[in-house]
């Protein structure tokens, strides 16, 4: 059962944002540019990075979440993104991304894990300093989803096909637009 | 040295936002919501909370930076704030945001060590359950915001002058309004 008394019916953050719909705003915001804006690193390696980080830090609601956003964006390959998550370094993504991925498990630790030799190796495997940049900040948003998410003890269904079924609208649809199905219109218009 | 091309007089988390300033938007509208906007808890008793995360975290530049802006609010009770640093149960502040401080303290070193105890606590304190999510999301947003700061290896100051300087601007003026003054005009603008 929640902390507090969030509405009824919509699991894990979904919850916390239509409970708070001003703080929801520059949260989807966020994750719209972060995860889904112009970028070189694809959505699904995003999406990726954003899936290890939660795992690392046991969120199932996250890890489930945006597991199946990433599998919508990988040509729905769930076993790629297991994979990533249990054993990145021998899962089938490119070495740059294996190299963000080493930056953003000592970025869930703490910032300072994070060592010249990490950025070195990451720009050699071909990282620009905005791939870099920006797995540091989705690491790190990740790190504050994860604790509100499972802060609040929101709701977090164990129903696979759930997550899978809005793991696809989301990707096909964005942040931003899915999120007026569940925050009050007044917020979603706003 | 930063561990990319950062914005070259720009410390902590300045020369981050100035570097990408599609996400230092929802940045700022988030601290700017969570840290100044309607709420039964003062901007103050915010900042500390902020401050106080911050120092578990030990990133430096946020501890400083919210530290001078708490203190700005408070009167400029410097003692106070780093009172609350160190030992915050003996620290002259309500026994709510005593409460509160323990549920920071707890989302700090992850979501799930909230317990249904240090929520009641909290409520016979006379915490409401917005005061409680609030709680919550500044503790999650500073293990963000210290991460992102010390894992790009941003530059620090070590004068505490410069922060106090700084921390009465914010104070006065808030976080978006200060923003203009280092972002790129075209993303201030927007």
């Amino acid at each position: 059962m929640p902390h507090i008394a969030l509405p009824e019916g919509l699991p894990g953050i979904r919850g916390a944002m239509a409970f708070r719909p001003e703080t929801a705003k520059p949260l989807n915001e966020l994750v719209e540019v972060l995860l889904r804006g112009p970028s070189t690193l694809s959505p699904g390696e995003r999406e990726l990075i954003a899936t290890y980080v939660s795992s690392l830090n046991d969120c199932y609601y996250c890890q489930m979440s945006h597991g199946a956003i990433a599998a919508a964006h990988l040509n729905g390959d769930e076993e790629l993104v297991k994979r990533v998550k249990a054993d990145f370094q021998h899962a089938a993504v490119s070495d740059k991304l294996k190299s963000l991925l080493v930056i953003s498990a000592k970025v869930q630790k703490g910032g300072k894990n994070v060592t010249a030799e990490d950025v070195a190796h990451a720009r050699s495997a071909g990282a620009t300093d905005l791939e870099i940049h920006d797995t540091v900040l989705i690491s790190a948003a990740f790190c504050m989803f994860n604790r509100y998410v499972d802060g609040l003890g929101t709701t977090q269904p164990g129903d696979e096909e759930l997550y899978r079924q809005r793991g696809k609208q989301v990707a096909r649809e964005g942040y931003i637009s899915v999120s007026k199905t569940y925050l009050p219109a007044a917020a979603a218009a706003r």
